[in-house]
């Protein structure tokens, strides 16, 4: 890993094609120490491998009394753009954090697609078929078979969030993820052959304090998740959830109960 | 106007009720005068009117060859929960700009429910129906009559960005903006009774030598425009359009040829 550009508050690092884990970590930890000294910390990192669970960074800022925002170009290109039929953008996720007065801090990591890559695969897997709305072929017609994520790359493509009616939104968010994450890391914006294979990361750690007293900013927060969860519910819905909220639960259960995985993944890890 | 809190990046302003253009205009220039000086500007922006189009704030950052970000936990509370049927959220929106190579910036200006409010009254004011999609009443059935947005505030709500298949995106990041923008802003989060009204803004602008050269910063811009546009179009579809295409467009052709105003607008002008 080397940085080849710094200030007080920003850094560009070079992973040299260190693990993607520990770079992303490594620049996590930069940005909360700059925006600890200095108010904010920006840090782009190019050239590492993949960064796994994009969630796992911004929660380390918001522990520390700060908001957390990753930002990723990369992921595989597979979104369709607004109006286009073929694949052009990865899924550019967006991660963010923020800390809360009673319990652990919230947490949003989604992607600009209407659905990850895994999700996807994870079909595949277990042989069901994807819902309307997940991918489309180059007439527009929905495309039911998830194994066309890996087998069709020509003729098949994830959707941007929001669909025929509204994708110019989730496209919109996509490109410029792609334009601030692959641009400010040095990994390149999407194309062809980015210049340093895109997957770039952009961290971002700023102290509350500077703002607002941490106190106040986490009563408030409070106050957002409580307002939220107190609208009525559609018939049906059994719990409002608010960003976290499920990855929690489902992070309970599963420490409690195993994780399931089916016989065509432990197939591929055996 | 008053700054209350203030750092070599970041100041909290208190507007006192100014005008909303004029504060939030001044509050963007004071995030671009601290990123040139120091990287990264960050201010925060409360107790002031009604900003106008959040657009108009980040590319006067990109036009000084920063990457512009604004964010708004406002526009008034009409978005329902993912899961819920009441108005909890506002549009909450962000608009960000990043200069190119080869032409104007481009900017993003969206929120974070399907349409913005102004869409929905336009529509009434036209006197036409809304598609499915838009809104739902409290069982979740679509609304169709623009006029509800008004006049039934208690039995419809705009749906988040994504619907009900992937509303806990749209919704969980309207969720976030509300958090930063309400809660680092001063204005208060999104509550039967923001503690400071809400409407609470965050204007950031990032420089982006700090980061990589300017010209190659642009440079990747313009691939991504020509690699997203490169793509097969959807049938009956002219044009892949990139953030900021369709805005440029109007303008040109509303300066040339007007801009058509519904009698019923007029009206209320005159």
């Amino acid at each position: 890993m080397e940085i080849i550009r710094e200030t007080p508050v920003n850094a560009v690092i070079d992973a040299h094609g260190a693990l993607g884990m520990v770079a992303s970590l490594k620049a996590m930890e930069l940005a909360i120490e700059k925006g600890k000294a200095n108010t904010i910390g920006i840090v782009g990192l190019h050239h590492c491998g993949h960064a796994g669970r994009m969630g796992d960074y911004p929660i380390r800022a918001a522990a520390e009394g700060m908001i957390g925002i990753v930002l990723l170009n990369g992921g595989g290109r597979l979104m369709h753009p607004f109006g286009g039929s073929a694949r052009r953008l990865p899924p550019n996720p967006i991660a963010i954090s923020v800390p809360r007065k009673n319990g652990e801090p919230l947490l949003l990591d989604m992607t600009l697609t209407v659905v990850a890559g895994g999700k996807v695969n994870l079909k595949a897997a277990r042989e069901e078929e994807m819902p309307e709305g997940w991918m489309i072929d180059p007439s527009g017609q929905p495309v039911f078979d998830p194994k066309a994520l890996q087998n069709k790359p020509h003729s098949s493509a994830i959707m941007p969030l929001g669909g025929f009616q509204f994708g110019h939104k989730g496209f919109g968010l996509g490109f410029m993820i792609d334009a601030i994450a692959g641009g400010l890391s040095w990994a390149g914006c999407s194309q062809t052959k980015p210049t340093r294979g895109a997957s770039g990361i952009v961290m971002m750690a700023i102290k509350i304090e500077a703002f607002i007293d941490l106190e106040a900013y986490q009563q408030e927060i409070e106050y957002l998740v409580e307002w939220v969860k107190s609208s009525p519910k559609l018939p049906g819905v059994q719990e409002i959830y608010v960003p976290g909220d499920i990855e929690s639960q489902n992070q309970k259960q599963r420490l409690e109960n195993g994780i399931y995985i089916e016989q065509s993944t432990w197939d591929q890890i055996d």
